[in-house]
Parts: structure tokens; sequence; C-alpha cells
């Protein structure tokens, strides 16, 4: 149980595939879900790949998940849509839905769509930075599968971590890539360290009198904290709201905690927006300005304490070149719970 | 210089109006105006209604406003537009954006608006209230008019306290009227705090040593915190990107100080995005919803030391009520500032 190997991010996606496809998703089903979670991987996300593979098996071993889904719409308008995932890998419904939305900014020139009876689709940022090959913004917001935050004051645990991500074309630099909970830690960080058997720093949760909590293992004891105090309650709140309620989709109360139940469908909801960057700017001026702005931000001098000034997105994409080059880091506790699904799936184990 | 006094948000909005009119805006302009900056006052944004009328005053008699403006659109797709406000009161501007926006998403759903060569316009809420009478959500993001956020490690201060703002129509509750700057404080409520002669909480403002800055007076010595450390930072920059540098506005270095320089143009960039609840669901069963939701963030027990769990816009609704009745308090340095600006105009006093 201790140290971690370092697998080729191939290898893990190998696995998964084959692990998802002897569950029963269909092969090109299977081969999209796998190649998304590799690149949460590579890209430093990493409560969010490999991590998730055996819950993701054990939900849809329970039936929690549809292996055969009618994504279909539900509402739609020009520059608008609601998409039912039918209880789809979560992966499979919003890769349709920047699909569909970036289709839609391309003649309307911003485009948002919504999905309900979504499920878990793993970070954020993974579709916000789908857009950017079309030159267009892409902005993601979800609510969490599970709630771990009371409303600010409040000690019920009424809304989930729910994240948003903004990813911004660059011209010679790597895109800006936002992806952040609205909680002071996400909750895959705490149960990445509780797996790790670290210590978590105090402020990223409280226990219910309002104590620091820094075992990850009582983490079912407390409760996380939010981004500056009211004001993070209430961007979790009004995400929770576009992303769930206005899709139909659960929120608050309905949310399913698919850490405890594998069964009951999540009715998760997400939404995506795609932003035409030609439809307000020259692209080729945009991503110059986007450049500078960057270079302006490194440029600045540092605090006591600091080495550099970066932007958002930076760190993962050092990451993203490393663990190219080296292999994804992989825990040996997960490394031996990987090994014990590929035995009862018959997949050969990622190494 | 010591307390203050309840004026009629009436009688504010007639002063405002009549100065507005005696520095060359057009009647109907001026009227405008002066609507939006009392709806300020009435709703408790303290820092951005009656407070700001010499800082507009001033920049008009300056000729860094344009009294006569030709509002214009520079792109155009059916859901979305970029605006050139030619420099008028960023009020007009942004009135224009939220009805072109409501009016575009009537059809396509969905409508983004983005605006350059725009001004401050007042509290973010102001905007994204606009859609709530079409059943619409509204959400509104602006470029701040001052630079006093560094990015996060560093000591330039490049960014501004960008705000967001999201509102979200109920049925029997107010709507959930979020409003908030990207930094733990806005820059307004040191102004206001400096003007009262108090003092600021620890963790507004650091100073360039990153120790705490109390003294409001002293402002320009440090710079203020972002929410939750790196995730504010990274909500301004996009924030800034997307209001600012997308619609050909200014941001970072370009920003110009206002408080400083009433000359020259403030290229100020600000966004709406308006979205038809209806184009996702059936609007009396969201909202609904969505009061549910109040309901159920009012009945969660509270952590010691709170009185009872709000949602977002609360306070400003009932702020809304006991100033309607009570009037608008306003603090004696403002009073004589304004007595001696109606003096100056040839306006009666407001008090």
């Amino acid at each position: 149980m201790t140290g971690t190997r370092r697998i080729p991010a191939e290898r893990l996606e190998q696995f998964t595939r084959e692990c998802l496809n002897a569950v029963g998703l269909p092969a090109e089903d299977a081969a999209a879900v796998a190649e998304l979670m590799a690149e949460a991987d590579i890209n430093g996300s990493d409560g969010h790949g490999i991590f998730r593979l055996p819950q993701y098996i054990k939900r849809i071993e329970s039936g929690g998940i549809n292996v055969r889904p009618n994504i279909r719409f539900i509402r739609e308008q020009p520059a608008s849509a609601v998409i039912d995932g039918d209880d789809a890998m979560g992966h499979l419904v919003m890769r349709r839905a920047a699909e569909v939305a970036i289709d839609k900014a391309r003649t309307e020139g911003v485009a948002w769509v919504g999905a309900r009876n979504s499920n878990h689709a793993g970070p954020a940022a993974l579709y916000a930075k789908m857009p950017l090959a079309h030159d267009m913004i892409g902005l993601y917001i979800a609510v969490g599968n599970a709630n771990h935050l009371p409303p600010w004051g409040g000690t019920e645990m009424l809304l989930s971590t729910n994240p948003i991500a903004v990813a911004i074309p660059a011209e010679k630099e790597p895109p800006i890539v936002l992806d952040m909970a609205t909680t002071v830690a996400a909750y895959g960080k705490v149960k990445t360290a509780a797996q790790r058997g670290e210590t978590m720093p105090e402020g990223w949760m409280i226990d219910r009198e309002g104590k620091p909590l820094t075992d990850p293992k009582r983490a079912d004891e407390g409760f996380l904290l939010p981004i500056g105090g009211a004001k993070g309650y209430g961007l979790a709140l009004v995400f929770g709201l576009l992303a769930g309620t206005l899709n139909g989709a659960a929120f608050g109360k309905d949310v399913i905690d698919f850490n405890a139940d594998s069964v009951t469908p999540t009715n998760t909801g997400q939404l995506i927006v795609a932003i035409s960057v030609e439809a307000f700017a020259d692209v080729a001026a945009f991503k110059r300005a986007v450049d500078a702005t960057i270079a302006s931000m490194h440029a600045s001098p540092t605090l006591p304490g600091f080495d550099a000034v970066r932007v958002p997105g930076e760190r993962s994409h050092a990451v993203c070149a490393e663990r190219g080059a080296q292999g994804i880091p992989v825990h040996a506790g997960l490394l031996a719970a990987l090994g014990e699904l590929g035995d009862r799936l018959g997949v050969a184990p990622p190494a």
C-alpha cells in the first residue's frame, strides 16, 4: 500500500475501455469514455480518471447506469437545448451536449445546452475545452454528485461542490483553463487524501461545531467550506439552479449520493455554453490579446513565498507534458483495486 | 460629519436627474440613469448609488463621458451581439444591452450581449434583474473600473474586482439575486468605509508585504484579496477576458482608474446573458422549484453564531422594503458634498 507506480496513459485507457466493455458498454462508447478518463488523468485530475473506474463499474453492474441509452433532445431553440441523457455514462451525455453547443454556436454566436438524467462525467475542464478546437470559448457548470456543503450559516448538507470550468483559446500560449469547485477543496481531493492516508489542511472542512476537520477518514462527520464564505455558497446555489433545476435535473435535497448509492438514477444535471469568438471579435486579434494578458500576469513581481505567477490551466498543462512522457502515477492502493477488478472481469491488469 | 439622514429615494432620484441634466445629459437619459442609481440605493448598494454622483458629474464635466452618444451594434449574430457604448454613461449602455439580450432570447432561447466603450454602470444586480420580468434568468459580468487585485502570488495590480450577478425568478418568494465581487470585499466598500472613517476587517486587503491592511485611508498602499485564493483570481481573470477582451474593451494593464482619471475614456467592458426559462422548462414548474429550494435552505439548522440561513438577494430585498418606507440613509459627509454640488449646478439640494 505504499508509493505509486507510473503507468502509461494508453495502458490505463486500454484497461478502462476493456473493463467498461466487459460490463456491457458498446465498444464505441467504452472507447469514448476511456479516452476522456485518460485525458482527465494525464491533465492531473487525479480524483476524476482511473480513480473513479471501480465506482463506475459498480454502478453499471448495479443497474444504476444505462449502457444502451437513447440520448435525446427534450427542448430545443436555435441557441439552446435540453438533452435527456437516459441515465447514460455522463461522459457520453456531455460529449454530445458539447457537440450540439458547438454546432449551434457556429451560426448563432452563442449556444447553451443543458442535460438531465446524466451522470458523473469527470473533470469539468474536459468539456469546457471541447469548443477550443473550433475557436470557441467553453463554459461548463455541473451539479456535484453528493452533497457535502451546507448553505452559509447552516448545517444541513444541501449543496454539492458545483464546479465551473471556463476554457479560453490563446495564440502561442496554452489556453487558459479554469476548473474549480465552489468549495475550498473538491470532494474528490478528500477521497484521494483518504485513500492515500494523508491529512487535509485546515480550511478544507469543518465539523458540525464549526471546528476544523483534517482527517479525511472522518469526512462524513463534517462538511466542506465554500470559497469566500457566503459568496461561494451563492455560487454553488445559482450553479445548481442553472445546471440542475433549470434542466429538470436533481438539485439540493434530491441529489443522490453516488458514493453511498449505486442503484438509484442520479438524474445528474450539467450545462455547457459555447461562445464563438468570431461572433465578438477578430479571432487572431483576440488570441493575441489573450497571449498578451498571460504575459502580463507572468511579468508581475511575486509576493514573498511565491516562485512565480501562473494562469489557470498552466500547472495542468505542465503536468500533461510530464505525464505524457513519464506515465500516470497510480497509488499502490488503487493499483491493487484495479488488479482485483481486472481479475473479476477477465481483463488483463494495467500493470 | 457625524451620523446619517434618511432621505426619500424619490428625492435622491430627482436630485440626480437634475444634476445630470444640468451637465448636459438629455432629459430622458438623465431620468433613466437617475432611476437606476436610486434603485441601487434602495436595494442597499451603498457604494453604487448617490455615492457615485459627484464622481460621475466630475467625469462628465471633464469630457470623460459622452452625453450625446450613438450606442450601436459592432457585431451581431442571432444569439449574440457586441454593442459600442460610444463612451456613454454605463447605465444607458447596459440597459440597452439587456434589452437586446432579452429580445434575442425570446426567439433564440439564450442570448449573450457584450459591450465596449461603456462606463461604470452601478451594481451588477441592476442588469442581471432586468430579464426577470420576462421570465428569464439574467447573468451579468463586468470589468471593474480600477485595478486593486494582483494575480495570485503577485504584487502588480493587474485585475479589478470583476463582479458577477445572477438573477433567478421564483414564484412566491423574491427572486434569488447573487451579486458579488470576485474579491473578498468590493472596492466600493473600501471607499465607503474611508468616507465614514471606519476600520476594515482583516481579510479584505493586504499590504505589499502580505500583512493585513485595515485602514481604508491607506488603501492605495495595498491590494484586495480574491475569494478562495487562486480560485477568485481565476474567476477575476476569466471574467475580465469575457467581459473585456472578448468585446474589445479594456482589461488588465489597459484599465483606466476612474478614481484617479476623469478624462481618459475608460473603454469599460460588460456583458449580459438572458436565458429564457421557457426554452428549458415549464416556467411555472421552474418557479415553484426555486421556491422549494429557497424553503429548503431556510429550513436548515444553523451553525453557532448564525440566526438564520438566507439566500442571495434576501437581505437586499429586506433593505428595499425598509428603505422604501424609511428613506435612504445618507451619511453627513456625502450629504455635504451633494449640497455643494447642487449649489454649483443650480440644483436644489436633496435635503
